[in-house]
């Protein structure tokens, strides 16, 4: 058995030089709770996205399952169930946990705040990541962008607003931060579930809302019962978010961390690139087959008031947690410096080359 | 020995589950070759960044190493040598082959083209990266978005520019295609190496000069000689590229072959972030400590005369080859339709957010 042994044993430190490739071969599976319903364009497409980056860079060792609603019935449960570790992972919008944390929601997009070019600077060049791990840390998580929708437009109207009069017992389907500016301005807003807004449109139980842009509004069918197609100013860039169990991550290899990271982040740029696609192609089918509808921009005194009311509320966040205050210092300071060079490169271009 | 024999063969059975991940962990190494000197910021990061992310995600399987054009002095070389397989990849511009193949033009930018959310769309959604395929497949490469300066300043100018007439004579650094256009309407186009332009914009050598814009403008000292700044209208959206040896790429394991292609795609994007962020950042220092530079956009005579004479050679190029004119198709369609999108939803609200 000396033969025997001496050859076991030089066999097993021949193959340990692969030992670590073996040691990183186990199979790690994850689940990831999406707030989307079952193949919702765009939005759930970037978790797909993800997801097949990840097995195929990880040569099959890293299965990243996709719940989405249909499936858990918590779109908005995403937070807590990330937290507590039934998921790993959660694909969402930070905004939607504002009344869990206030400070989440200045990652999604802020209005007459930055553009996606802007913001993704910000994230990644300008402290924007940093801030976010400081609030998410807080929260047994780490938050990753998750997605750009582009700018958002400002909703369907069914008559044109001409002046701060109109706006006054406007009933509109407009949620969170931006709803609060405008019922601040007499607008009655009102949240109705996604399935029933097309009807309640067409029969005015509502006289407006504001969605997403062409690249989903097309499909929900609104260009047939509302005319007047208003240009943004509270979502001018809407980046979701991916959550990720702060223990789930750290139990990951070096190597999966990284792809994950990288997956991630490519996912995130590709969304903002498909938004920008699916909104034209979409414009375009929409002003060829209904070539009644108006793009307008709300009237200056419109933009003055909604602008003076969200500095005066933001005014009001600042005081809530002193990293609140940080958020705001950090987002104002960036928006003016990065605003400064847009207006001198792509919007200089596109204004002198009409 | 028979006891022996099949406690080895135990052994090996049991650890040949492991086996594919031994094969896979045999180490490639790649050589990259940039057009760049050692340590250009923003471009030299890019392909820094794609490497560190290569091997991170292979963990340590895939190592590409970089060579600047202090090592190789072939700078404009790197078509050919990529082409031969002497480097694996290369990370360069597209349309500094125009000369090898005119089709290699139209995937860095286009005067008059597209900017860069615009592009990222083309390129992904928009059939973009299909055409490139088909262009360099004919050269034994493929080529991928290699990062983008966006839009890039007009150029530094000793004099104001107020009319067609104050470009008659000007004596201007500016190369390729936006240099024939400028000299069909009298400028005197000339090229000077990067390391002698300086002196030669101070010394009136020249009385205007192109090169990129804030992000590695500042570092070549020009606002301090040139108090006019330009907005731009030639490159509204430079993408570097890099290239890859077909045959060296099919030679990659599967798993190596998507983390070379997402690491490409995530480094491309993460340029365009760091030039939107270094560009902020300079032109806010230059307006500062030189407060007199002024930024100034053509008058819109001379924009005219540059597009009228844009379209005139454009039109010319069509004629060249069949592909070239699927080019050209491509990018017309799609910039038509897409602008659509872009004055609605960024252009609108920055526009109404002064």
């Amino acid at each position: 058995m000396n033969k025997c042994r001496l050859l076991i044993i030089t066999l097993l430190t021949t193959l340990s030089l692969g030992a670590p490739a073996i040691a990183a071969s186990k199979q790690v599976r994850w689940q990831l709770a999406e707030t989307w319903p079952t193949n919702l364009p765009i939005f759930g497409d970037t978790t797909k996205n993800m997801a097949k980056m990840v097995k195929e860079m990880s040569n099959g060792r890293f299965i990243i399952q996709i719940h989405s609603k249909n499936k858990h019935k918590m779109p908005f449960g995403i937070f807590d169930m990330v937290k507590k570790g039934q998921y790993q992972m959660g694909h969402s919008a930070s905004y939607y946990w504002k009344d869990i944390d206030i400070n989440t929601m200045f990652f999604t997009t802020m209005p007459f705040g930055m553009i996606a070019p802007e913001s993704y600077a910000w994230f990644y060049y300008g402290g924007g990541m940093q801030l976010m791990e400081k609030v998410f840390s807080r929260h047994n998580m780490l938050s990753f962008p998750g997605g750009n929708t582009g700018n958002q437009m400002g909703g369907w109207f069914k008559k044109e607003i001409k002046s701060l009069e109109d706006l006054k017992g406007l009933k509109m389907r407009i949620p969170g931060f931006a709803g609060e500016i405008l019922a601040s301005l007499g607008v009655k807003t009102v949240n109705i579930a996604a399935g029933d807004l097309y009807s309640a449109l067409k029969r005015n139980t509502i006289d407006a809302l504001e969605w997403v842009g062409p690249s989903l509004d097309f499909r929900m069918g609104f260009h047939k019962v509302a005319p007047y197609y208003y240009t943004g100013w509270h979502e001018p860039a809407t980046e979701l978010h991916f959550m990720v169990n702060k223990r789930a991550f750290r139990s990951l290899p070096k190597d999966l961390q990284v792809i994950l990271k990288v997956a991630m982040k490519a996912a995130a740029y590709d969304m903002y690139a498909q938004s920008m696609h699916e909104s034209a192609k979409n414009l375009a089918t929409m002003h060829k087959d209904y070539p009644n509808i108006q793009i307008k921009t709300f009237p200056k005194e419109v933009m003055q008031a909604l602008r003076a009311e969200n500095n005066r509320l933001i005014n009001e966040f600042e005081k809530k947690d002193p990293l609140t205050k940080e958020l705001i210092d950090s987002q104002r300071r960036y928006l003016k410096q990065i605003r400064a060079w847009t207006k001198i490169s792509d919007q200089a271009y596109i204004n002198s080359n009409q």
